[in-house]
């Protein structure tokens, strides 16, 4: 069923407003959540509202946090998220960045105590306008093996770095640090299809085809697959996410990062304070003209883009660009939401008092 | 045959006072080289050294740089090495990254007009004993292809990170953004054997297992080595390498940055100045308590460690592991330098009156 992206920010901003969410909070919120969904990103959209206010029944959100800087330098800070929603401690961390950037050139800010921030990209994008490098880390429930192992140690713990340009795009990496993101397992999942190899292990550590291996007591692999083809590395990126997000503020890390989904407590004995981000800002001016470079930033992405390629129906990518494609076409088409993810929207809206309405007007 | 490292740390200094390095920078420059032999990285130690030299014969290399501050803020810089060595260019930025930090939390420089500056690692782990967490990028000779294109536009471009502990040794990623380093390479073609599918690919762009497919005018693939198991994650990695070392300082990028042998002459039309690499370091106590930081640190590692693992004769490595427990053994043993390193050095040390000694005394 077809929504528009105005529609879907209007429901989520009432429902966060529903469960106390002070009212910019909740449009910020629903912001960062619908942006998942303009830029395809559908398993970290509007899908994912009603697991959040699961996790404020169970009381492992809090909907009026107090997010306060805990420590700090010129150029960096720790950030005590309250146990707010990531979706709004993640922009606050990530403007105290730019502002520490304007200030001394570069910000850098660890955060404790949030919860899921949404997608990585909507942080580092803030930098762009601001004429910085924007950086966006975060941590999340352990469903990743590291090489040789067959515990679930680390999340898909993403990476994301925005770079402003000139006349072209910005470049705008956002990348899970396993082999696919989940997303992309839930779309096999739906059409029961098999994944590729290197993408999952069973619960006994093999690698496993079966797209469903996840509930089944399986794991992701870190990006590379097996040791051969570089999971160590893979793994290795995932690890320093893991730690400049947590050990870095004093969230909790590893396998204490407390599930996403609120039908499964948290490890005993933490190690931290709820889960963690990490924002960086690097302003462009600080190194060099800015308008400089932004032109050789041009001239970067024009002479990848004019690449020969293998395949003459391919072309090389810069990092974005199938996201900003996906957003023009749901800006001018709609979001069009699987049928379980409205029935899911409907009844969140009905026990809240909030209507879902259709159409993309 | 065998040598000590102190005696390849005093041949390669002797062989760069003879090309006009200053005595202390000759030392630095050998002390780097040698440290990526004890590492077991071979294809970055002295096998190396009479690369550097051609490359000074060629006017491609100053002995006798004045490197300089170009353009700084409190917690950023642009240094321009005046065409040094990369290996006395690296650790005087890295030094200012670090001074930046002690000042204001966090430093991070940029640096153009650069070369190869050896191993990632032993910069980024200068910052270790300052009790920073250390990063190190470069970019390096083209290479690669980013997925779907024929053409070699990227570096190996490694990235290394390390971070500070307590009783634990430290954790030291250190990795090319390649499915597989250059140096692995090197050993499968010595020994005649085939490269796993994903490394490599023809000069067609078609995925080879000759892992002499290089000197065959084919390329490296990113790490994933395939769309499908993620390569574009790879190629956005090494691309955030690219931007970050020389779009940021103004050195040459993609297919510009000069190849570091020297009978392959640099790209006409530079867009900028040498190579670049870009350092980092942010002081842990910017951000939390440093004993407290260490603490959490080892208790990250023990628990990885400890994790279960699929076959019970393999165990769960913290990055730095394997380079750490060569160190030992090299140190123990001497460095074991294969025939035609031993005789290319030889023939070096003749034509530049330098004796080379083996012998692990």
């Amino acid at each position: 069923m077809n929504f528009s992206a105005e529609e879907l920010r209007r429901f989520a901003t009432q429902i966060f407003t529903k469960i106390g969410c002070p009212e910019n909070e909740a449009q910020l919120a629903a912001d960062v959540l619908v942006n998942a969904d303009l830029r395809g990103v559908d398993s970290h959209g509007v899908a994912r509202l009603s697991g959040y206010i699961r996790l404020h029944e169970k009381n492992r959100l809090n909907a009026t946090p107090k997010i306060k800087t805990v420590h700090e330098t010129p150029s960096t800070a720790v950030v005590d998220g309250d146990l707010g929603l990531g979706l709004v401690v993640g922009p606050h961390a990530m403007n105290l960045a730019i502002e520490k950037a304007k200030n001394v050139g570069s910000g850098w800010v660890s955060v404790k105590n949030s919860n899921h921030y949404g997608i990585a990209g909507y942080h580092s994008m803030m930098a762009l306008k601001e004429d910085c490098i924007g950086i966006s880390l975060t941590n999340a429930s352990p469903l990743v093996s590291p090489t040789f192992s067959k515990e679930r140690l680390l999340g898909t713990n993403p990476i994301s770095i925005a770079i402003p340009t000139k006349n072209q795009p910005p470049f705008v990496l956002d990348m899970a640090t396993t082999t696919a993101a989940n997303g992309k397992l839930e779309v096999l999942q739906r059409k029961e299809l098999d994944a590729p190899e290197g993408w999952l292990q069973d619960k006994d550590g093999h690698i496993t085809t079966d797209a469903k291996g996840l509930m089944k007591g399986g794991s992701m692999r870190p990006l590379g697959g097996d040791r051969e083809h570089g999971s160590h590395k893979g793994y290795a990126l995932g690890a320093v996410v893991d730690i400049l997000s947590a050990v870095l503020s004093g969230a909790n890390y590893g396998p204490w990062v407390p599930p996403f989904v609120a039908f499964i407590d948290p490890a005993p004995n933490p190690v931290g304070e709820g889960l963690g981000h990490f924002f960086g800002a690097m302003r462009i001016d600080a190194f060099r003209d800015g308008e400089e470079f932004k032109s050789h930033m041009d001239n970067w992405i024009e002479r990848f883009r004019a690449s020969e390629t293998v395949n003459p129906d391919e072309k090389v990518l810069i990092p974005g660009d199938p996201e900003r494609e996906m957003t023009a076409e749901r800006l001018k088409n709609g979001i069009d939401l699987l049928e379980p993810v409205v029935k899911d929207l409907s009844e969140l809206g009905e026990k809240l008092g909030v209507e879902l309405i259709a159409g993309n007007s």
